[in-house]
């Protein structure tokens, strides 16, 4: 499936995130942070990120706009076996595609629950329900599988399960030309650099320049993160900005105290 | 500006957390999961996310479906001085209003900096930008204020900043009925519990019913949320679910391995 893209090819990617206990706080989302730094090693570029309840209209909606936009979708949750998990129930329904027991998906589950002597349960057989025809997404660590349909990468929503199954999907993902990005830390706040590195960015218009303020309780200081599809530009911008941060440096000692956000 | 809101209202909420560096991986939010926390036990749903990046079209389209889909829209990011920083822009399109230099935010600024011999650079008074007419959000962290325009909250995001912007506007936001909650632990992975939790879950309509697989590396357990509007029907729910999990322990032992996500 892994297509030749041009090596200046941009390929994107959107998450949809499902399920209450993200919105309630009650579980701190990790899947996010992590689908972001596989992606972007990859050379794919997370557009966007939704996070919905388990809610099917919620569901449907955020899916639809999402899948028509980028070129991949992951959504992480809802695929267990409780009566809460309404994500194939929902993917089905926004594709227009019966949600079944898929046969290959009954006898994987039904095999690991003959092995250890446990009831395979109508519950548990909600696990292997999907959209008529999806492809499976294999689950080495607890054998139910996610599903592909069409551009979108169904998967669990518990950490372990979840990068497990991206594992197993990325060597099929196209990929595009991997963003390059170097960064660099700044003693200053964006207050002081804010002007010289419009300038920068200005004259690097094939890069995207950023910085982000960090503050450790008592000062602000700033890593800048230069970004580009090629070295030289890359390379280009950086030096420029290295540049800046020395002259800041000659004409006066970092701040033991800045103040901004 | 708190209104007296009946007992059983409900208040929505969504967040719009805006940075590339939130998309590329190299930040790992903090703020979400803050909000989410916050606003919960002040009463008041979070009911979607979404993470754009510093793009003014995506910022403006996110904002516009959110604002006019929640009660109240709370942003993260964007309003620090240098030139990827282009919330208050965006923001004050969306809304159709210029985005001005505001005279109280620049007094502030302004004297905060003379106090400390610094410049105000153009680039700080980046910071005292803002839809006109917005209201400030006070920044006791450091100084630049995030602000107010309908019913969208536009703060920073410095989670140390976020959250103290945050605290400042909590107590004039209008709030619902409280959503309580119970979880219980329960030893049993998800297909153990999925139909008679599910039969649970049909007896208590009032109620909302999650179970949320935990996995240690060896074996799933799930804790179960009960959650409801009043103590009543909280405590009917709950108690009918410490009943199925006694019971599930009496027919056997918590099992010592059980593999389902």
């Amino acid at each position: 499936m892994a297509q030749s893209a041009p090596h200046t090819a941009v390929v994107t990617a959107a998450m949809l995130a499902i399920g209450d206990e993200l919105l309630s706080g009650r579980t701190k989302d990790k899947n996010i942070g992590h689908l972001a730094d596989v992606l972007t090693l990859a050379g794919i570029d997370l557009k966007e990120v939704r996070i919905v309840a388990d809610e099917e209209d919620a569901i449907i909606e955020a899916l639809n706009a999402l899948r028509q936009r980028y070129d991949y979708v992951f959504t992480s949750g809802g695929i267990g076996p409780t009566h809460d998990d309404i994500t194939a129930d929902a993917i089905s329904k926004a594709f227009g595609l019966a949600c079944v027991h898929d046969a290959e998906a009954m006898r994987l589950l039904g095999e690991m629950y003959a092995r250890r002597e446990m009831e395979f349960t109508e519950a548990r057989q909600r696990m292997a329900r999907m959209p008529q025809g999806a492809r499976h997404i294999a689950n080495p660590v607890s054998t139910a599988p996610g599903f592909i349909v069409g551009n979108v990468y169904v998967m669990a929503g518990v950490p372990q399960v979840f990068q497990a199954m991206l594992d197993n999907v990325l060597p099929e993902l196209r990929t595009g030309s991997r963003m390059l990005s170097r960064a660099l830390a700044c003693p200053f706040g964006e207050g002081d650099i804010g002007t010289p590195l419009a300038a920068i960015q200005k004259a690097h218009p094939s890069t995207s320049i950023g910085s982000y303020p960090k503050y450790d309780g008592m000062r602000f200081s700033t890593e800048i993160v230069v970004r580009a599809r090629n070295e030289a530009d890359l390379a280009a911008a950086a030096s420029d900005v290295e540049q800046m941060i020395l002259s800041l440096g000659e004409s006066r000692p970092p701040p033991i105290f800045t103040a901004e956000a």
